[in-house]
């Protein structure tokens, strides 16, 4: 009989959301499922920029004709997506990334977790706790790590954590490991990462000759003037990052999916032969392979974001979620609650009062006030006490939710 | 320093489609370019069904609405796009697969390549030759081959020759193998798969615990009411098949990018403990955290396909793209070649005249007609003295070609 992959066997029974969607499913049940607001998943909730609907309709009249039908695209994405990104995203930040390094996929999870494919199983794995859980899960299925632990995480990879203590600043090991996930701002904890700080993650890189993960996907939400959007703004990470930008949202892309990856041509990694391989080109090739590009609509949505109108209106959506995420810190700390995050990204990230589990607050929230977060403990051992409310919602149910809180 | 994916190594220079380019390009330097016609690439050239851009633009209106707005879609794809494929293309046809059974993705390419992840590195595995490309190359890169062989191939597949000595038919295995692809109608050859043939396959499975990989992606052009379009028309299919289907082909989906895979839930697969386990959770796992579900407006026009008015408009491209076939088959027999495929299947397979190799071939047509053709050994060792022409054009496109070849 055809052989499983083994290490599916050893992941952890619930991915975060699907056991975040059971509770609410159960609970659904008991009450009038209109009184449910859900900050939970960073979903985001306000429609597409104009800019970007019109720059897709466009597209699709385009679909409908002779002489506009497009077919298969580059694997890589349309070049005029890929140098608007360079422009904008790069060249106006002082960053040199040309358009070539730029991938367009139709989403980071993806990315993040397809970018294991190109690197060999041996390479030492370090990500922060609370993280993202699917690094992790990406790292347990292509057999990069041993089992899980009883107390929480895997065996085999390095977890630096990121709480009160040390201000959520990750640490940086002392030891050398080869591949780290940074993601800043950071989801879940709405850290931030000043130059200095970052600068400190790239020299350590460089001394190690290892490589560095960059999740930037809630750069857009960044407020303080001082604080890198990408890795690149730091010398020398062409030689050690790969960075990750979504559309999800900055432009709430989180259903037309769109995202790219950038790979400088500067980055190597090594073969067994102690051979320097550039990882431009394994990408590259693992995307023809393995990948047939991102919808010609949807890159039209995407460039248009681009525009001077599409600039002006993603700025708009980023600022009402962080007016948002404004009410939902100054409430919460008026309720009582002791506060982090909401100020450089969407999520709010507040200390579990009472000694309770992340879990126990979260079905307390629920059962008590309807609103669904996630709890901390999901993104890890030391998200525990922790919980995450996210501030992609209708300001309606935004303050809704925060008088609820102020009640119970 | 980081160590890369050492199977990558192994992987033959060019992917086929690349090589073409670049033989192309320096073509197009030293003539008009508007005279080269492209017969290769299977990419569609007709616009997208109207009915599909209907739903679609309706889908976007929504994305531009509060009330419409959609977010993260299920992973797996909407249940009413899941519950239209269920019933137009299983129901319809006698087949027992359940709407949960459908994983609607942005492509086959993708899915094809991606199911590997589930499944252990120690499985056999056999292919036709010729073949899709990337059932090879997902698995020298997923490092379940050995090294190239100079004369083609890789150490470690087992190749089953398709060609004018088996009359197309792949001959059944005398021994076990774990893991088979199948594909018809075929890509390359156009060759077609009878009932009986299917169910010899599938009997071969169920007795030798393999798995196979079934690649339906041109069941679309089927045009002998004979021939199974599925194979889970074969009873027992559903305890030895994965099914893979595109929108690519049919609706001419290839830039808009939707196709989706059937696994039943009834396959399993075993672990290293000899314990069974059911392939739907693993790939449902492998979704949930590795990829984030098809757009929104996307699946709106797939759904389309499956309305009366899109069903028309479907047949009316299959005839029109058949239509061509057919000329390109009667005017390349009346210019002497041998011809085999282009019934049921939108690509043309000729024997190459005069013992020229296929590059050869490919080179003299580029040269002599500007046509752009695919070499048959770009496909496999057997594929080498064929090549493939595509339907996929404009009938000006094709009947100039013909003539142009007709009078070299």
């Amino acid at each position: 009989m055809v052989q499983v992959n083994e290490n599916y066997l050893k992941l952890k029974a619930g991915y975060l959301f699907p056991e975040i969607s059971k509770r609410v499913s159960l609970h659904s049940q008991k009450i009038d499922v209109s009184e449910l607001i859900k900050l939970g998943i960073g979903d985001v909730t306000e429609p597409l920029p104009k800019a970007c609907i019109e720059a897709m309709n466009k597209a699709l009249e385009e679909m409908g004709t002779i002489e506009g039908f497009k077919g298969y695209g580059p694997e890589q994405g349309y070049s005029w997506l890929r140098e608007k990104i360079a422009k904008n995203d790069y060249e106006n930040r002082g960053c040199k990334i040309n358009s070539e390094e730029i991938f367009v996929s139709d989403g980071s999870k993806c990315d993040s977790s397809n970018i294991l494919d190109i690197l060999g199983n041996e390479n030492s794995i370090a990500v922060t706790d609370p993280v993202y859980p699917v690094y992790v899960d990406s790292n347990v299925m292509s057999g990069r790590t041993g089992n899980p632990i009883s107390e929480g995480g895997y065996e085999g990879l390095t977890y630096i954590p990121i709480s009160e203590d040390n201000n959520f600043k990750p640490l940086i090991p002392t030891e050398k490991v080869d591949i780290i996930y940074l993601c800043f701002p950071n989801n879940p904890t709405g850290a931030t990462i000043s130059f200095d700080e970052l600068k400190a993650w790239v020299d350590y890189a460089n001394n190690n000759n290892s490589l560095i993960f960059f999740d930037a996907a809630y750069e857009a939400f960044i407020q303080d003037d001082t604080l890198p959007h990408s890795i690149y703004e730091i010398d020398g990470a062409k030689n050690c990052a790969i960075e990750f930008r979504s559309f999800s949202k900055n432009a709430g892309f989180t259903g037309v999916r769109c995202a790219y990856t950038v790979i400088p041509k500067s980055l190597t990694g090594i073969s067994l032969d102690n051979e320097k391989i550039d990882l431009w080109s394994l990408w590259n090739r693992r995307q023809s392979t393995k990948f047939n590009g991102v919808n010609y609509i949807v890159q039209r949505g995407a460039e248009a974001i681009y525009s001077e109108e599409g600039k002006t209106q993603v700025k708009n959506l980023i600022d009402f979620y962080m007016n948002n995420a404004q009410i939902m810190r100054s409430e919460l700390q008026k309720s009582g609650f002791k506060v982090f995050g909401g100020i450089n990204a969407p999520y709010v990230w507040i200390k579990v009062p009472d000694n309770m589990s992340s879990w126990d607050f979260f079905d307390y929230l629920l059962d008590k006030a309807n609103i669904v977060g996630t709890p901390g403990s999901g993104f890890g051992k030391a998200g525990e006490g922790y919980f995450r409310l996210s501030a992609f919602n209708s300001l309606s149910n935004v303050t809704n939710a925060m008088e609820r809180i102020s009640n119970i």
